[in-house]
């Protein structure tokens, strides 16, 4: 363990490899023998339960309510809705059997070919087919809408490269499903959801994020209009955290979902859906962290502070508790999670270490001159920076702290993504600086062509149209024709 | 829908049918296009949140955490451990092609035959074997031990008879796997996690339920004890609502999971797994509900209290309003989940009716008359009892009676279930009588001959040796040989 601490890849070294490093010395997440599929271990765990308790909670402020769909879909679900098959067809997990039986070897298990299903099933890419086919029988009259439903569930895209929380064959996620009466309300509703999402992002993660809309290209197969909130990760990078869609009439039409509207004419059904997965937790790792381990939002953090005594002997153990003990009761009681650590089997350095990787906001360490002075040491993670104070008002020291480390490392990420953000009119300097990273804000003509030719030129796509930025009129940079809009083009992950 | 209120079988008649009924009127769950498995709809859901939230809460209070595992285990995995895969292989659900591909006709998709896996993939049924396998890189010395995990997911076990909750082929469930150095350790975890379980049932889903332990033959595949919590349904059948497992060294030998204990020798370690499921919903419905619909504890349900007010024009709406909504906040700001129906669009009637189909605790009505006489309407779902009742003191009344219903509800299934615990000593006898229901209290010799005739005979299964009722010496009623134990009978679910 000792040894693993010091491991960590430096992020100027080779900042990929330094991710890889965290999220298995953090103890989040590990390879399993599955390919694609990860292990998500308890403290990465603890995270995701925190990210997905709070977005729950908005999302049933806004009157979603939760609800759970089959996992297996019918392979002819997928076909009903042409660009939706089109975008999940390539990477779709299929059962084609339900028994296996002993080999003829009687040494292991095959498949049973008699166990054969008359339709394949695929393991869910996303439930937009599932679900508007059982929508057809909710849904009759403008009475019964709108319906917004939400689940949390595993979801499977055989991918061909992965890597963990970012891009995995299966993967946690919640996906929101919204049916309204009217085209208005739709697009209202994806809307709203993503503003929840930056919402969250920005508050409880700490992590800014860009809002905009996805051009044609990049929209989620079957949506009308994809929005996106796309935050920026310390090499420049761009991560797509979370989307929102308006689905138009398209799955109605395909899954035949009508109601009678209050002229008891029959209309087909308007859709949103909406979602973010343990992605999130990239996003999160590589926003904030450093060379030193995972740098958490206290929000987010499962355990917010840990408290350190330093001691030879009994006495002073016992003497470091009995001072310490009010202060953690204090901080429990105000909602604060605290580890106290006064374990003896590792040494203090090793510890400070351990909590540093594991990005915990904040340390307080206190020993015997601390007791004889009635000081404390207050170390914070976001800047490592260490103090020794006075012992009284130590409480609401450090809930005003861990409000101020929330509030410093999305400032300071802010800050950092707001210097990386470029115009650029010229498309030679483009190609020169995007390897480099950062959001390049650029005119472009609309089409499909150019969007095409600076993906192929440079890996970099467009991102989504802004709404933070105004829409200026200008050239393109490739074509050289007339902008439509202007646009985020960036490499991403 | 007004219809559909109706249409409840009742449980006289039919007993089933009353119960797939109200699953359905009660908007608990439905059946999906996917055979055996089921969509859990909104509120139904929302029943299950709550008890997966109090359940979290005591798992994690013994210092379990959680985590989450692939939903995918190598086919060869399974065959690792030989009870295991006798008792699973008939019922995987096998994934065998990562994609699918354009069919020729251009019309669909099929399966891209050349997308087929190396090794055939199995839908987890139950995780312990990708657990254990992970198990082995987390464990190397004592210092490792304990590590309780567990995960909420969904399973899947392909089930020819499927009923809604009771037996799906996926079910949502939580599975706890625990590793311990010491056989001791890991037998007491089985059995704690067993009071977990047994405590959930009955101070929250007010189900009252016999502990025991398995006979061999009932284990779960690759345990060495199986501890089972079983109910008692209206119709006096069982329903093994939980179980908890000694699985001794067999997952550690299957997978080579050893540790280094304190001499530094290598042992094995010592395994538990345990879990309940959605399958508890249908305990739930099964054990308290009547022929109006749904009864439910108010610690479990999503709408504790309903208050309808009853008026005519919109000066008497007001009124009311403005009178109940000190009521609606008092309970609100106590933890009370209340519902305030004041839409006008449907009768009182239909509302009230609606309400008790869905288990609504206490209903609150109150009119204009009520309003001259500072009185209001209170009914209990349970006993349907309705009172008038000064409007001063409502809310701690209503707090009281949320807790004499819990109660209650729980009182009244204990006596029905002692009623029905029969001893039993003649197998003539037993034959008969065990078709009506209930639990038979009888000697057993041990032997699975006898079992095996027990169930040919009647359908009925040994649920467990109970830990409630002494252990006498007696003969075995159907070989009649020297009785091993005491153990409970009856025809299940």
């Amino acid at each position: 363990m000792a040894k693993e601490l010091k491991d960590l890849t430096k992020r100027a070294e080779n900042y990929s490899q330094w991710y890889n490093d965290l999220v298995v010395k953090a103890d989040l997440a590990e390879q399993s023998p599955v390919r694609g599929c990860m292990v998500i271990k308890p403290y990465g765990f603890a995270i995701w339960e925190k990210m997905r308790d709070q977005l729950d909670k908005m999302f049933k402020a806004t009157g979603v309510q939760n609800a759970y769909f089959p996992l297996l879909i019918p392979k002819s679900f997928l076909s009903r809705e042409a660009e939706h098959v089109k975008g999940f067809a390539k990477e779709c997990a299929v059962v084609t059997h339900y028994r296996l039986k002993t080999s003829e070897d009687g040494n292991g298990v095959v498949v049973d070919p008699a166990a054969k299903l008359e339709e394949e099933l695929i393991i869910r890419p996303t439930s937009e087919t599932i679900i508007w086919n059982t929508y057809k029988g909710w849904i009759h009259s403008w009475r019964d809408l709108p319906i917004m439903c939400n689940q949390w569930c595993n979801v499977m895209r055989w991918e061909m490269r992965t890597r963990p929380f970012l891009r995995t064959s299966e993967f946690l996620w919640q996906e929101g499903h919204t049916a309204h009466a009217t085209r208005e309300e739709a697009e209202a509703e994806a809307q709203k959801m993503l503003k929840v999402y930056a919402e969250f992002a920005e508050k409880w993660m700490g992590v800014p994020v860009l809002q905009g809309v996805k051009s044609e290209t990049e929209r989620f197969a079957g949506a009308l209009d994809t929005y996106t909130i796309e935050a920026m990760m310390q090499d420049g990078k761009a991560l797509q955290s979370g989307t929102s869609h308006f689905l138009g009439q398209n799955f109605a039409k395909s899954f035949d979902v009508t109601f009678l509207n209050k002229e008891n004419k029959p209309e087909y059904v308007w859709a949103t859906s909406w979602g973010v997965s343990t992605r999130l937790m990239g996003a999160l790792i590589m926003t904030h962290s450093d060379d030193n381990g995972l740098v958490l939002p206290p929000r987010l953090a499962p355990i917010q502070v840990v408290i350190v005594p330093i001691y030879k002997g009994e006495d002073q153990h016992a003497a470091l508790t009995e001072k310490l003990t009010p202060v953690i009761e204090k901080l429990r009681e105000s909602g604060v999670t605290v580890k106290y650590d006064d374990s003896d089997n590792k040494r203090p350095g090793f510890k400070f270490a351990d909590y540093e990787l594991k990005g915990v906001p904040v340390r307080l360490v206190m020993g015997g001159r601390d007791l004889d002075n009635n000081t404390i040491e207050v170390m914070r993670r976001d800047t490592l920076e260490k103090e020794s104070v006075s012992f009284e008002g130590i409480v609401e020291r450090v809930q005003a702290l861990l409000e101020d480390i929330q509030q410093n490392i999305f400032e300071k990420a802010r800050t950092y993504r707001d210097e990386h953000v470029y115009e650029c009119e010229d498309y030679e300097e483009f190609k020169q600086r995007v390897k480099d990273g950062g959001f390049f804000l650029c005119h472009w003509d609309g089409t499909e062509e150019t969007e095409a030719k600076i993906k192929e030129d440079t890996q970099a796509t467009i991102r989504c149209v802004p709404f933070a930025y105004e829409q200026t009129p200008g050239i393109d940079m490739v074509s050289g024709k007339p902008a439509k809009c202007r646009v985020i083009i960036a490499r991403s992950y």
